[in-house]
């Protein structure tokens, strides 16, 4: 029976403000990345998320992300390999010191923002990210955009990785995202987003955006947790893979090899 | 033999900004207090002052502060005792991913600055410090004031402590330190600076302001690196020590219950 | 006519992340307290927040507040007067830059959360708040609390200062706003709000919680913008006062010494 | 005669962090460009830097840069030219609030580090800090590269603009600086140094390495203030200028058009 794993972003209060259905979605994933207060997130968010992932039986990974609080770091910067390397490792740890609190353990790392769209095409960047994950812990699963140098680079370190994919996203013939400056680069469509999904993981197969079908490698599906709607379309996708005979559960959950 | 061990706070550079002298004191002292970016320190900092530190040979301790880069630290701030909780998990989480990418292990934490300073009065910032610490690790040593509410709760949660004496400062009947702005708070003389440290070590007594002989615990002394003085005065009390024939090593190579 | 001012913190949003109904309190208010970026507010929200309020008609203030984005400015931190001096000229002035590039005029000033509670009662922050605002611009206006050390500080320096009253909340003997740790410190029945404030404004008396009448001066009003139900209220209230004979109008448009 | 602006950074340090040897420099430059607390300084810094360059008759400037503290502003951001703007008049603003405080006048703007280039070649974010500086105050001088997009803007919009040189530094025959990974960008030898700059401000041209002679623009020097031997090389400048027959004085002294 073919599996996958449905992540969502989660912890992205900070201080006074509050973002995302954090309670609601946590019902539908089963791996949540969890920001570590670079991008989004605090001490008290990371503590409170982790508690409620574990309460939900959903499993934990690191979200670092750029040190860009006002831009949600979703905005590129010019950073060297050492300077992801640096960020990584401190924000994995960061919240690790929660889920060991918490008497859990870690499943994976998921970059964030700007930092994983950097990582699809940078080897450097990829390689930098990979290595301080590795370094921290071998055992920890890399998440990556699924074809990405990220992926590429979590393989040559002898890291377990996960390929994402999306629902929501059309892809282009070398398996890259369309970009969303593009038209049709957001599938508004539930049943078209819903269908491409259940294909990349039944099949490992997508039709691209130049009506070609090429493989993809479906490890784990991305989810939002942002809105009303984006919260009952993961529980749609979540009843779709289920009626299409295929298993949901955490990338931890599945021996290594067998996705 | 008595034992001893020497302290020092240590990564407190920012991105440009460099501050200690933290190769020199390395070379005197057997545990290091290593900022976690919050009061002073930064993820590149971490990471190379972690890798001085093993070069080294010395112990390495999480060195947690307030979230007040701009004053150091050192403003006493109303935190609530779980605000303190989670910022002392989210900081020895971060130092700890350096530690281990490193290959490394984490000895103590030594909390920084006015978050030392209130958890020597305050029962409720005190427990809740050692409870985050003992949470995340409950092998790690707790450093806190000689008498202080920190060593109280350190002790009651289950922690092994290390009860640290000033050679510079001068002490209260009570056991606390003389606040600042008092007259000859401060030892300038170095003399008498080691003869009280080494009596410390020695005899566990203090001559006290109020010309009484007290008890104090005298497992770690704390020596500054931020300065030429300072690191000199940190080798003449390495030896002196030596002299009067005390051991100076790491308080983890010590056998707990032993000091 | 007896005159009112009817002031409301704005622009709180930070980033990704959005706090307040600023769009809609600003129908009913005279005077906004625009957050400067340190407690809350970033660039683009202040931007945004001028020109609403420019808009709307509604005078414009700057919200300084402590350097804690985490706590949103509400604990109290032992800053220098030196330090607040420093902090008050440095938010004044980035709202005064949006404040000029939209061609507008800044009206007043009044200090955020901690900062302002801690200018009640310490005459040294008062003073320098006072000062700080008086070497920006003497014709500014000092809002804070009726009685409170910041008024009698602002009057000292030279500056029109605005006394101000609440009307959710319960006043004691000595003209001291009660606790909110203790029992009846806010008022929630709206009835008896809108009585309290109306008689304030009308009469300058307060009935305290020692059910004696004091003299409590009125310049202008705090209402809250962040609940549908604050912002029904602020409605209230504005209709309350007209209904009883009362101008409300912004502080800047009083001449100083009629209030 | 002709006349010639020195200019320099300054205002660098942060919190318990010291940069740069301001109080000499400021014996040898004409204008300051002064931290605004985005890529360093910090309020105290601002107003102790604004104070010292008024005692020593030195014209004052913002210095605005990324909102990236722990990169000092040297790394590129994919900021929107309407972040750029909001950063530029928050920043101006908020060191106008010292300058104003202190009884002085703001002079001039220059953009800090990764803003500064990349504002030389993209004419939107040029065009957006020309824009923030205008309607902030249309009186301001903008600093730019010699030949950037940025002097380009500011005319544009109506500003004053300074045309900045480096005496330190190579050029190309387009007139851009030699990127500093190129050989021979950075000018080690003194008196080619001197040389290079002398003949810039006097003839308006300069020799570059494709060994044309070029036109340039020579209204401000960019000088170091980060070292002994710097400063002395700024004192250097001062005198050769001198001797050459060349003023040196505020930009803001010379009556604009006739530079």
């Amino acid at each position: 029976m073919k599996t996958v794993d449905l992540n969502c972003d989660l912890g992205e209060s900070f201080g006074a403000y509050t973002l995302g259905r954090d309670a609601e979605i946590l019902k539908h994933v089963t791996s949540a990345n969890i920001a570590c207060g670079f991008h989004a997130g605090d001490p008290a968010t990371m503590r409170r998320t982790v508690k409620l992932a574990l309460d939900n039986g959903v499993a934990i990974g690191a979200h670092p992300g750029l040190q860009d609080l006002i831009g949600f770091g979703r905005r590129d910067m010019d950073i060297s390999p050492e300077e992801a390397y640096d960020l990584v490792v401190y924000q994995i740890g960061a919240l690790w010191g929660f889920v060991r609190a918490e008497g859990g353990a870690l499943q994976h790392v998921k970059a964030h923002g700007a930092l994983y769209n950097m990582a699809v095409r940078s080897e450097r960047l990829a390689q930098a990210i990979a290595e301080a994950v590795y370094r921290v812990d071998p055992s920890l699963v890399l998440f990556g955009l699924a074809g990405s140098e990220l992926i590429a680079a979590g393989k040559r370190v002898g890291l377990r990785t996960a390929s994402e994919v999306f629902s929501d996203r059309t892809y282009q013939a070398d398996g890259s995202l369309t970009p969303r400056r593009l038209p049709d680069s957001v599938i508004t469509d539930d049943e078209r987003a819903l269908a491409q999904v259940i294909r990349m993981v039944a099949e490992g197969k997508v039709r691209t955006q130049q009506q070609t079908d090429i493989d993809i490698q479906a490890d784990t599906i991305c989810v939002h947790g942002d809105g009303v709607r984006a919260v009952e379309f993961a529980g749609k996708i979540r009843s779709s893979l289920s009626e299409a005979g295929l298993a949901v559960q955490p990338i931890g959950a599945t021996p290594a090899g067998s996705n």
